[in-house]
């Protein structure tokens, strides 16, 4: 019996994990693969207010206060773990190519200002001499100098060895099902018909988080991203570059010395794992028109992962309908941005029995529940 | 001791040593991963009328010879190794899209007729008759009955069968170099210091031959190929299609039930075994352009190998000015289609001492050898 069993090892489920052990909680985590689901392709973009979406204010404050927590969590982790954990604050540039793309930055820019979001409008040659790799199709840039990056897959090495360290259990075995007794979520079944039993049990299962037998409806969907990873990048980009290619978006996260992701499609075709010649095509294409030197790297990965979607692309935190599971999911394309934020509100719920402020608007009840439809 | 070694277990070097050991002979390969040069790439192409090239005559008669071959040479290899080997007789579409592209195939096919080759010009609607799934774009085509394809990789698979059946004994090891006795190749160093001693010596390393100590010098480069396997396929294409967009070609090769081959960069850079953003780019684009389905197949594989080229592109074949060993290379982009023919002239020339005639005009003493330079 353990204080907490938590479905799911990717970042959010290490990261609740290793947040609840150092509250004094016991914590099991089970998952066959730990990061090999949307973790693995995460660009790691921290970049709220480069992504800020109309009509999803309450999103965007969530994603600010996960930022401002992000160097203490990175400091915190490095140290816990002993792995370095980088953020990149070089900020990041957002730039238009076709007209209809710099209409675009406008009006992203006119809106990140009512906001009273902190953003530059930039000349072509602005654009240029910040990053002087860019494609001189480039018509316009929007620099938003607190929008930063992590290297995802570093982090949730990190996590990995900080969840060890701190003591928190690693079944790697697929998680069957959710154990409820008398009512309440009593623990994991796995698929070798074991069970982890456990007083308190968080559901961060990603895009499977839907449909896990003893788990109540939740609005999930998959909502699948195609990205690349390249090498040979060094030096070639000084942060992150977002894009619009006529009406189409890119983004080129640089990381790791000399690497660089390119993502991402959205697709909504439900859980279809197979890497597709047009989406590789799109995004090299739509990459080389915005940095003609990414024709030269190395492409050494192209991947396919499933996010897990949401009706408002918001997550969903907190109790749940059926006492006794904590949802920690439905981050869509903002997992490693939330991961602090998510690992903080979690945890402390599981140690007080309280959801804390900046969590509190994102129960699943929002949409109403199952107990109200 | 053994009668024969051979260095290199790619297509040529198994066939032939399995030639070489149905002659009799008792026969060693040594290769530490055999078939993982460009055997592994080739797309499988039998089309000598269709890649037929100005001032390659020679090879042009060479590769019809191979042609002519190989339905006995695969029956035999399907029978010895008890593993399928199939033709795909369907013939070779040649295309063109722009104005330019369409010029070169009346060019073409100007010049086969003028050797007396059969090959039939399609207008688009003929074209897209016999390969439906061809995109609006495609201006003119250009239909090889006689050209086929053969699944490479299933070859390669059926030779070591064979090759095991036929007694061929291999050794998994990285070939060091030929050992040199009293003037005369006198079989194989490996890697590990051990030798496979042999009164003749076959080099069949591929790319790689040009420079193995022991060895006389000879015009074998590098020609980087790169290539990307797609899968879902199936009923797209009744045969192989290759195409010129504006100018540059790509090929699609359809094989083993849903699989597609798409190919293929050549590149003059050395050993850069890198697989690149632009060369996958550029594939993925024209092969669109040519069938625009291809968008939406599974790409399963990207990857780069090496083609021996030499100074006419034709192989070396038979004695070098090293007594003792024997040249099986300089494929460049014809290893598939030129196994049978290759492996039948070289065992013979191991078994009687004499090379037979459709081979003998591709001794390497055709560019000065270096005692004559």
């Amino acid at each position: 019996m353990t204080d907490v069993a938590v479905a799911g090892g990717g970042l959010i489920g290490l990261a609740v994990a290793w947040r609840a052990a150092r509250r004094g909680l016991s914590v099991t985590v089970a998952d066959d693969a730990p990061g090999s689901g949307a973790s693995a392709a995460a660009a790691g973009m921290l970049a709220p207010v480069a992504e800020v979406g109309y009509r999803e204010e309450p999103l965007l404050r969530l994603g600010l206060a996960s930022l401002e927590r992000w160097p203490d969590f990175a400091a915190e982790l490095a140290a816990a773990s002993g792995r370095p954990v980088e953020l990149r604050t070089a900020g990041t540039l957002v730039v238009g190519l076709g007209e209809d793309d710099v209409g675009e930055l406008d009006a992203l820019h006119a809106f990140q200002r009512e906001l009273g979001l902190a953003a530059r409008r930039l000349t072509p040659r602005e654009a240029r001499r910040r990053e002087p790799a860019l494609g001189t199709r480039v018509r316009g840039g929007l620099l938003v100098e607190g929008d930063h990056s992590v290297d995802g897959r570093a982090v949730h090495a990190a996590l990995l060895a900080a969840c060890a360290a701190a003591g928190v259990g690693l079944v790697r075995e697929r998680v069957a099902g959710v154990v409820v007794d008398g009512g309440r979520a009593a623990g994991l079944r796995l698929a070798s018909g074991g069970v982890v039993a456990a007083g308190a049990t968080v559901l961060a299962l990603g895009a499977h988080s839907g449909a896990l037998p003893g788990v109540p409806p939740l609005p999930v969907r998959p909502v699948k991203g195609q990205v690349l990873r390249l090498a040979g990048a060094g030096g070639l980009l000084a942060g992150t570059v977002r894009a619009l290619v006529r009406g189409r978006p890119v983004y080129l996260v640089p990381y790791g010395g000399d690497r660089l992701v390119v993502g991402a499609t959205v697709e909504d075709r439900g859980f279809d794992a197979r890497v597709t010649a047009g989406a590789v095509h799109d995004l090299l294409h739509d990459a080389v028109e915005v940095v003609p030197e990414v024709e030269e790297l190395e492409l050494t990965e192209t991947l396919a992962r499933f996010r897990p979607g949401t009706p408002d692309n918001a997550p969903l935190l907190g109790p749940s309908s059926l006492p006794g599971l904590v949802l920690a999911t439905g981050h869509h394309r903002n997992g490693v941005l939330l991961t602090p934020v998510t690992a903080e509100a979690t945890a402390d719920l599981l140690a007080t029995g309280a959801l804390p402020q900046p969590a509190a608007p994102f129960t699943a009840d929002r949409f109403g529940g199952p107990e109200c439809s």
